[in-house]
């Protein structure tokens, strides 16, 4: 931990808390095709079931839909009653789809005040989220600013996203609503870091949900969220967030875990270490270690591997993991709990180091 | 950016300048299989040499190669005679091979020095540097740290790597030489941050050598080292750095451009910017991203392209990057320097964004 966590308004999205000092909470968006109905293209019943169960069994807390006409919310409705996860809704540019979806079941929506209607349709949302019981996201994004604030070019991004936001929320504010989760997001990582860093000073009680967005294919996206969410996390800064990847979603929850266990918050899965080879090494360690990672991702126990091919660091590692192997040639020595266990045979190794794994699950 | 700088004493890896303003030199390491020889295995130059090229066509600026035997030494010095880029001989255990790489060739050595021999030892490799007028970095693992400092159960990790390194620097100095860089790895991401942040502040005119040591395979690798060397970066934190990952070193080298892209530092590529895709969607994003992508690896001009999938951040996103498209149903608006230029069926986008790409690059 780098940073005290800052203490937040705590607001429930169905059964997950968000804010308030809970765990950071791991979020995605499905992306099925809509498919035809009488009244035109709908959102896909099946499909997004089918997604929302993979982002479920991948670790995924909270499930996006986004739903594009009020013709889908009659489906937005069977979603929301048939989902393991709690469903946020995600609409832009009608009201009413925003009020149908809250009445369908949505545990929290998600609007961009600026586009979703006039005040006084924004007010109307806001009335029926209250009378449900569920939270509104404030969602701003850097592609979608309000021309009032957008044209503001003597300011950074940040300040402009910011100064977006903070209107929206002292807005929400006056009508006594106060159950809210506010996101600016940019595709700029230092923009986005720079914003966040800004609403965190400027609304201190407000739970942030956070995102680079748009960050890309798999290996862009990937960085580019991990150094902007790493930074913020480490601040303290964050109380759920989506990795944005153009990529299926449960490839966002897989990156969302790593990111919370590189910060040191929250771990799901086994850990590997693995030394990146070398001239010294003797294994064909690429390989050893992708089966390891493979067997590993059965596992849910957050226990410690290490798998290193030579003698510099690998005994040392090996020692410190809950069970490691430090190659040499031809041959393994496999560690379990700092202790020098046993030597095998290459061929062996992989199998010597899940024999102890669940030799330390059966202990534990 | 997000801090200046450290301003470091400045070495030159061959051509390549580290510390003292230049920019973050990207680096990696190489890992050919030893090949028999009559003194048993050694190092293979045809297998190191071809790993170095591609290890520069995909923007790596200084390469190591391991030496693991004396009888290495004659083809290190083939490598070094035949490489376009400068190298680094990483050397264990034995001074001698640490002083016959630096006779060989070597553009700057890789130590330990509580493994390398005694410190009568190190002083000779520290003499015979100077005589080559080649920097050493001193790396220090926390796999694989001196036992006087590894039982100081009561020191944080970050605290017992910086004094082992320390007082290295301090033998160094002892002796005029100067020209070092320093290493501190652990496989922890939080660790590796406290560990940098200490050195930078204890020795803050040495250049640093950044690393996430051992950080796993391409996934997780990835998102450990982002976090990691982000952090670091963004906060000024850092001369060179290696991305560790248990996979081919080029991949190293493309997650390293793209951690530097991301803290604003560097940029090698094209930037892609592209939506995460959802309900909303009517295009296949996806492959229309992943083609744009593949087709952007072959420039190497720092331009920003978007490719949007809808009607809600897609125009804004799209006249913010150089080129852009934002789809609709069945059709794409190319949009070029902030205008709507054209709009495209769905099967055309990808050759209309290049062509604007072209005619940009010819512009400019």
């Amino acid at each position: 931990m780098e940073a005290a966590r800052t203490q937040t308004h705590q607001v429930k999205v169905g059964d997950v808390a968000i804010g308030g000092g809970a765990p950071v909470a791991v979020q995605s968006m499905t992306n099925a095709a809509m498919v035809p109905s009488d009244h035109g293209p709908v959102l896909d019943l099946a499909g997004n079931l089918k997604q929302i169960e993979l982002l479920a069994d991948a670790g995924c807390e909270i499930a996006r839909v986004a739903i594009p006409n009020r013709a889908s919310l009659a489906t937005f409705a069977d979603i929301c009653a048939a989902s393991p996860l709690p469903v946020v809704a995600d609409i832009h540019f009608d009201h009413l789809i925003a009020i149908g979806a809250a009445r369908a079941g949505a545990s929290k929506l998600r609007i961009n005040p600026g586009n979703i209607g006039t005040l006084a349709e924004v007010d109307e949302v806001i009335e029926v989220a209250g009378e449900c019981g569920i939270p509104i996201r404030i969602g701003v994004n850097a592609g979608s600013l309000d021309s009032k604030w957008r044209d503001k070019s003597d300011w950074t991004l940040a300040e402009r996203l910011c100064a977006s936001v903070t209107e929206y929320v002292e807005h929400f504010n006056q009508r006594s609503f106060h159950d809210i989760v506010i996101s600016a997001k940019a595709h700029d990582v230092l923009a986005t870091i720079e914003t966040y860093r800004l609403l965190s000073k400027e609304l201190p009680t407000t739970p942030l949900h956070l995102g680079v967005t748009e960050a890309g294919t798999i290996r862009q996206g990937t960085v580019k969220s991990s150094v902007g969410l790493g930074v913020l996390l480490c601040e303290g800064i964050g109380d759920t967030f989506r990795v944005s990847l153009t990529a299926p979603p449960e490839e966002e929850i897989a990156v969302a875990w790593e990111i919370l266990a590189a910060c040191g918050l929250r771990r799901r899965s086994p850990e590997l270490v693995s030394c990146p080879t070398c001239g010294r090494c003797q294994v064909d360690m690429i390989s050893l270690a992708q089966e390891v990672e493979r067997r590993l991702q059965k596992l849910k126990s957050p226990i410690k591997v290490a798998v290193m091919g030579c003698v510099v660091n690998g005994p040392g590692e090996a020692a410190d993991a809950d069970i490691g192997v430090a190659c040499g040639r031809g041959a393994g020595i496999i560690f379990a709990g700092g202790k020098q266990i046993r030597k095998v045979p290459v061929d062996q190794i992989v199998d010597a180091l899940f024999e102890e794994i669940a030799a330390l699950e059966a202990k534990r």
